[in-house]
């Protein structure tokens, strides 16, 4: 049988109210209170339920943001979208910064789902969290696919994905390479590779796909891009799936003796605000950054007035016609 | 006379307890007495005092981070190695964008300095926030010169203006436009500009500055600097004070048919890890981002701790060797 607050109670030789007040970090707590409470809980493998936490639940009116990392500009963008829109409707937020630390990921959701903030965005690539299994918490997901309880923000992965391979058949190329992230995400973003692929298939061209490991350092990700243009030779042009390692190749392919666009096209993904400044030239697929930040707000906002939402929300993807590609 | 405990207590007609749990959002409280406590506050003008604050003080274990924009790469990457080693310290942050945003900024200290988080560090650009004189809490400075008790973290922005400016007069360059942002905030950046107009006069050059308004959107900043293209016809170069402008710059360069390095020449600042990836062709001064991050913290843990600080701490700047400058 499931235990329950009164059990606890009884184990730590406390009150009900003591419990419910531990859970919820409210009131003058001893910490040798606090010690007795949650040895308790772990003895009994406690869970504690809505009830218990909404006995003492106040709002925080703090938003967690869960994203790889604000060193990104695509996630450096988005975070400071959300942001803004969050503080507008009186939250503040904590960030994190993810990038392959599934134990920092687990750390964090254990301290900020008991009762430290109020909800979730969460566009961290960690998997097998079981943290948000039966997070009592309003989530909501961005780019990722977390469980069917938790409803996901997204741009149109496949369409994307189509039209910039599509862009680069039209121009002639028939030899065209894909470079993608880690596929055991469970990402909608891998809907971009899908659709190359199909894209692809249905010109009878023959699909060549590489795997970019997200873990790699900078010096070591220049050594594989390097190895990419000297052993693919035949290759006409690059759809990669982030403007990042789309720019670092193309400053590459000119090492190789390829001319961009004239013997070589490169096509990116993600269009920041910051590469379109920076590097206008190259081509690639605009998320739509702050409609994604819009929307999340507001299927948040849904979720923390307990309003039924959908599983997913799909906004479009718009071309910038660079001269790369 | 400064108003006391004891006087918000008797006005609002509750104890000397309930104020403190007022002050400090802790233990159980209707919206009534808060209200009533609150607004006894307001009419007295009183202001807590620490021992006030620590009657029921208890660790937040959380930090704030103050920066303009995470979503420019070097507050990106700051804010990401911050948030990284704070994390390995055992806090959490939580985070606000302040660009151009003093009434947010001062909204947010007014919560945030009361007892939400344990300590703070601070690098927006707005003035004059009152909050900050006399913050009873840790709070340590990255960039921005706020009073004489608070420890600024920064790089040597002089030697990094000296060491740009001279490059460009060491390849034979005399007319040196230098683009920097307002003057009037009372950052330790605006050495740069003073490394340059010094190192310029010290060749018996005429400098010659322009600044850059950091309010203006990416459409009116690209006319701007279209415009500077156009009437500086004489200038063979430009010392720009951040990377991302000086990327666009960059990019304009070309509609004025200025050939990068031949007969222009542009040298960035800041250095990013990104920009040395996707944009390794620009000459420019890395500030030590990490060590930078690395320094705050430990100065911020002293502050925690009550120990001694500095009231200033400069490390060491490098050239990269592009070739655009």
């Amino acid at each position: 049988m499931k235990p329950k607050l009164e059990d606890v109670a009884k184990l730590a030789n406390v009150s009900k109210t003591t419990v419910s007040r531990v859970l919820n970090n409210r009131g003058y707590l001893s910490q040798a209170t606090i010690d007795k409470v949650n040895s308790a809980m772990k003895t009994l493998n406690y869970k504690p339920n809505t009830v218990a936490r909404q006995l003492y639940k106040k709002q925080t009116h703090i938003i967690g943001l869960l994203f790889p990392t604000v060193a990104n500009p695509f996630f450096g963008e988005l975070v400071e979208a959300l942001e803004i829109k969050l503080y507008n409707q009186g939250y503040k937020v904590i960030i994190g910064n993810y990038m392959n630390d599934p134990e920092k990921e687990m750390h964090y959701l254990d301290q900020l789902l008991s009762n430290q903030i109020d909800g979730l965005i969460v566009g961290t690539h960690n998997q097998n969290i079981k943290q948000y299994e039966n997070a009592q918490l309003p989530i909501v997901a961005i780019d990722r696919i977390m469980n069917e309880d938790i409803p996901i923000i997204e741009s149109d992965n496949y369409n994307g994905g189509k039209m910039a391979t599509e862009r680069l058949i039209q121009q002639g190329l028939t030899k065209i390479l894909h470079l993608h992230g880690p596929t055991d995400l469970e990402t909608p973003a891998n809907r971009r590779k899908s659709a190359y692929v199909d894209t692809m298939n249905a010109h009878h061209l023959e699909p060549m796909c590489y795997e970019v490991d997200f873990s790699l350092n900078d010096i070591n990700k220049k050594e594989t891009f390097r190895q990419i243009l000297k052993e693919y030779t035949e290759i006409e042009g690059i759809f990669v799936s982030n403007d990042i390692d789309a720019a670092m190749i193309l400053q590459l392919a000119y090492e190789f003796g390829k001319k961009v666009p004239d013997n070589f096209k490169i096509i990116g993904y993600d269009g920041t605000q910051m590469m379109r400044n920076i590097q206008p030239d190259l081509t690639t697929i605009i998320q739509p950054i702050d409609d994604m930040a819009t929307t999340a707000l507001s299927v948040l906002t849904k979720r923390l007035m307990n309003d039924p939402t959908k599983n997913e929300y799909v906004l479009p993807v718009k071309l910038w016609e660079g001269t790369t590609g």
